[in-house]
């Protein structure tokens, strides 16, 4: 199936720099995709440290459960990391058995490969599920990949990890710690958020900061919560998704300190840096949602907390009739009134106020007075579109990101296996 | 907008019965349709009993609460009633004060043309929300159709309440109570369930059975837990939602008993008469989903609980990838585990099986040995889907009813208002 770039697609990519103690390589293994690369390889230096955050789903991938148990205590304690293996066209998920034995397969050929021991390669697999994953083709494949890994291949493997993506998505900032300069570089994939298919969210985001394992995934679980975890696109979540983070710690060599905690003082810049890079790929994740052609930022604020607020952006954000009536380019704040509602959460009709790319239509439970069909029906021409909900109950505020339904959203999940 | 009748349209419209002690009578207003009806007047003797259950939607419409109001405690107590008005074409949702007016300008106009204290007026609205409801057009309406009501209205009075509906939605039974035969009619509207715009899910149920309006409130609570409850086009929850049953106890005349407790052992056969009519009025709204092609029973076996069970056959219900799976005659199961994984509830990966129509494509965590794709494919041109999964946990067991998710769908709730 050949579909065109997102129209939402950033128009400007970033130079990615090099990161000192990575080095990266792509091949066509032939899994699934024929003529175009399905397997990445990251080598990392001696003594880089690894956090994790993965799916909440019960029904985990495979590769899923090898990461969890490498990092230990279900994934929350962070640990060592010399490789990162990721293929696309098969997702190793709902395979049973032999999905543990490809895993561990995958593993100890990396390993090999590298020269490292197998609990310290990391996995991370996207496309079918219930499709066995044959491992034996990463034979040979990655030992070749291990000689021929380099550090500017950024762009490439970015590629490699696609699987109905539109478009590439990497992310990168520098920034000092102590005195030295250290980067931090991020890739992502993933369009029908999320996906068992062919859309699994996968993100890998390096740095050469100094950084315990500890430090880093007390940065990676808070830096989520208003990036990826406030990023839907249809509601469903996949059996794969995985968010690794990986430091080399190569900046010590240029005077960087090491970190041990993440609540250290020296850490504020970096944090951050590491969170926008987060939120950069997560926002590339909404704009390539599956035939998305606008992309939707829902404000709720005057909710009683923010975990209300956020309960209630997901409620809109996930409603179809919400969703359909935006890809409509129609300012429908009754369906915006209805996914309120439905939320459960604390609100009061006569004090809610909706407004769409600035412009209040409803205001105090009814109707705003001065509401203009023709002005807000040509603001809903815009590619991005803002709701902002007016709760008028508390303090409370959330932003969760979105796009619309679409034809196309239908036509590309309706079709695809078929 | 012009749209053919469902494909999934039942073939078999009921003969409906009098029920004696309720008189029909349906009139075109000019809420907002041309050329057709939009207002129904149900007009019951004196002693009728009613109940109702409502949407449980945070910001729902002004007629809602009037009902509520007149219901007592929420609407949990039950009560009288002598008229029942229900308009299409407007929703009077999210009206502010002008709508809690209107709603009281609507019962008076009713009680004076029926003859009774406006708190015996029900009333329930549906259509366009935010749009001011001009009661005033109801002014000489519903005199003439007090004066016309006549007991043999039925299709006309379900007609009458559709919105974007393609069909006219009725069922009846005839039941023993005691030794006297008593009649159960109802009527329903509702198709994009259960959007706020033009396709609330509204139900009308009326017997001649003497009931108090105690007992009908337990009879109705209990009855729509696996029948209205247990449906879902595309999860997301009317402003408006209003199912009330109207019992009018004429059957005493005839040496039906009086009942005043939902657990009276002689009122065994009229509730299952009972049950089944919601249950054919909801399997109808799911046979009329917006765009729907498929009617999609999912089952759920083996979980920890029915409740559990519920939330996994919602979870799946309302995946927009299952859904449009399904619209593409895509036995795409991969997608089925990754629903149920989303649930939360108790589900483990290697005890999971799950069979389409019938055929079992997927056991024990992994692809069953003997799939075979042409084989489901056949089964999947089926109008009607069922999707069963065993989680091999427990007992617990649900049956929840959707349909698929169309282009038609997103044409229909995307060029909607446009």
């Amino acid at each position: 199936m050949s579909i065109a770039v997102s129209p939402l697609a950033p128009t400007n990519v970033p130079e990615m720099p090099v990161i000192a103690g990575v080095r990266l390589a792509t091949a066509a293994a032939g899994i699934r995709y024929k003529g175009r690369t399905d397997v990445l390889l990251a080598v990392m230096d001696k003594g880089t440290t690894v956090a994790g955050v993965f799916t909440q789903s019960k029904c985990p991938s495979a590769p899923v459960e090898w990461c969890r148990a490498r990092l230990g205590r279900g994934g929350s304690r962070g640990g060592f990391a010399r490789a990162l293996v990721v293929n696309s066209g098969n997702a190793n998920a709902f395979t049973g058995k032999t999905g543990r034995q490809a895993t561990a397969l995958t593993a100890s050929i990396a390993a090999k490969a590298v020269g490292c021991g197998p609990s310290e390669v990391f996995l991370a697999s996207t496309g079918v599920i219930g499709e066995p994953l044959d491992a034996t083709k990463f034979d040979g494949v990655l030992g070749t990949l291990a000689e021929s890994a380099v550090p500017g291949e950024w762009m490439n493997a970015a590629r490699a990890i696609m699987t109905t993506d539109t478009f590439p998505k990497v992310a990168t900032a520098t920034v000092k710690l102590g005195k030295a300069k250290v980067t931090i570089n991020g890739m992502a994939k993933g369009a029908g958020m999320i996906a068992p298919d062919m859309a699994t969210m996968l993100a890998f985001v390096f740095t050469d900061a100094p950084l315990t394992a500890g430090a880093l995934q007390a940065l990676l679980k808070s830096g989520v919560e208003d990036t990826f975890n406030a990023v839907t696109i249809d509601g469903d979540t996949s059996t794969s998704d995985t968010l690794l983070a990986f430091a080399t710690g190569a900046a010590a060599a240029n005077g960087a300190p090491r970190i041990s905690r993440a609540s250290d003082p020296r850490l504020k810049a970096f944090t951050k840096a590491f969170r926008a890079v987060l939120a950069d790929l997560a926002e590339q994740v909404a704009r390539d949602g599956e035939g998305a052609r606008k992309l939707v930022e829902i404000i709720v604020e005057g909710a009683t907390t923010k975990k209300s607020a956020r309960k209630i952006a997901m409620s809109v954000a996930n409603s179809p009739l919400v969703k359909t009536a935006i890809a409509g380019e129609d300012a429908n704040w009754g369906r915006v009134v209805m996914a309120v509602g439905k939320a459960g959460e604390p609100a009061n009709r006569d004090k809610l106020s909706i407004s769409f790319n600035g412009i209040r239509v409803a205001s105090r439970g009814a109707r705003d007075p001065g509401y203009d069909e023709a002005e807000v029906s040509a603001a809903m021409k815009n590619p991005k579109i803002q709701i902002r909900i007016a709760l008028g109950l508390g303090k409370g505020r959330d932003r969760v990101l979105t796009c619309d339904l679409t034809k196309e959203y239908v036509a590309i999940n309706g079709d695809y296996r078929s």
